[in-house]
């Protein structure tokens, strides 16, 4: 291996370390009571050097919400390569992102913190890649929600009188109110004994049928 | 009238007049970024003064959320007169709601701001009067919903298969998300010439779609 390929890898390795080493932190006390001096002085970098790797706190930030957002988006493209209709996919969507939500607490409550007021994500005409690539990846998941409503439509399981894109909208807002949901409405749910993996497994089955096309007389529904 | 009376009319006027005044001034310039002193020199008050009728400005910002809840509160009572079954309720609800956003979006972004992390409502055991009763009307429009949504399961208009404690956390949810949709989703339904009023109307027919119950064979649906 050439010099140079060692120097980039010995890189790549570093600017991980310094970034799960930032995770952690960001994770456990929360993105705004940690600083650029907390992180150097807990991987025990001076802070010169951890410049190098990250222009700022906000950066290494976006790249951990990129983590996030790879590993959901890993699951959903493994997940629906097994789906063999439309209204397969949708379902499996949700599944995925529930699956998600359940498994990376602490990457759902970054990604949501991420699209806050916060950082004002929309109007940031200077984004940083990481940033820029999380958003491209939603994107992505947001069409192929939508390629899969199309599919669904034309295959004559799902109702023919939506707009695919409205209805996409619509499914990431709700996606996304039961990531932020309160407790007080996991309380009403608790005493009903409906755990948050129950509830979302109803959800999916109340939107399953909501874009189920009932005119259809094959017996499927 | 007795001058006590005179006295205590007085005093709720010049309450009223104290609020209109801060209300106005949240909503224009946000909450945070208004003082006590703000208030109190743009009425012409001495700051003591001020403190006589309004604790805080948390409760001063409180009353004036309470004054968005009970138009809405009102509105939905008004509105759920004429229905005749609980699946009318069920979209008449949602209709009111969308109406008042659109009517009162200052009020909702301050309902929104309220239930925020910033004041941390659900673990507060020492709210005062006004935000207990914001919260006691949410409560009874949850109840109306829940009520209707089992009327309608009796009526046979509304699936029986489902949970309506389960089914109005999750509109309730629904609901929440609509009014805090991000620009970049009003931005995609825009392009496809979806206004949000549409786009509420839209989201009120799938929901109902999503209810109904499909075996019925009056024809209805």
């Amino acid at each position: 291996m050439p010099f140079t390929n060692l120097k980039e890898q010995e890189k790549e390795q570093r600017r991980e370390l310094i970034l799960s080493a930032a995770e952690k932190m960001f994770f456990s006390r929360g993105y705004d009571n940690v600083s650029m001096d907390d992180i150097a002085s807990e991987i025990g970098l001076n802070k010169a050097t951890l410049y190098l790797y990250f222009k700022n706190k906000e950066s290494l930030f976006f790249a951990v919400v990129l983590r996030g957002a790879l590993i959901l988006n890993a699951m959903i493209k493994e997940r629906i390569k097994k789906c063999n209709s439309g209204m397969e996919i949708i379902d499996a969507i949700g599944i995925t992102y529930f699956d998600f939500v359940e498994k990376h607490p602490d990457y759902s409550r970054a990604y949501l913190y991420f699209r806050s007021d916060r950082f004002s994500i929309e109007n940031n005409g200077d984004l940083c890649d990481d940033a820029k690539r999380v958003l491209e990846l939603r994107n992505e998941e947001f069409a192929i929600v939508c390629k899969a409503i199309e599919s669904g439509m034309e295959e004559g399981m799902i109702r023919p009188d939506l707009d695919p894109i409205e209805v996409t909208v619509f499914l990431t807002l709700i996606l996304k109110t039961l990531t932020e949901m309160r407790p007080s409405f996991k309380k009403v749910l608790e005493d009903r004994r409906i755990t948050p993996n129950q509830f979302f497994k109803d959800v999916a089955g109340l939107v399953h049928h909501m874009l189920a096309n009932t005119d259809k007389k094959d017996g499927k529904f």
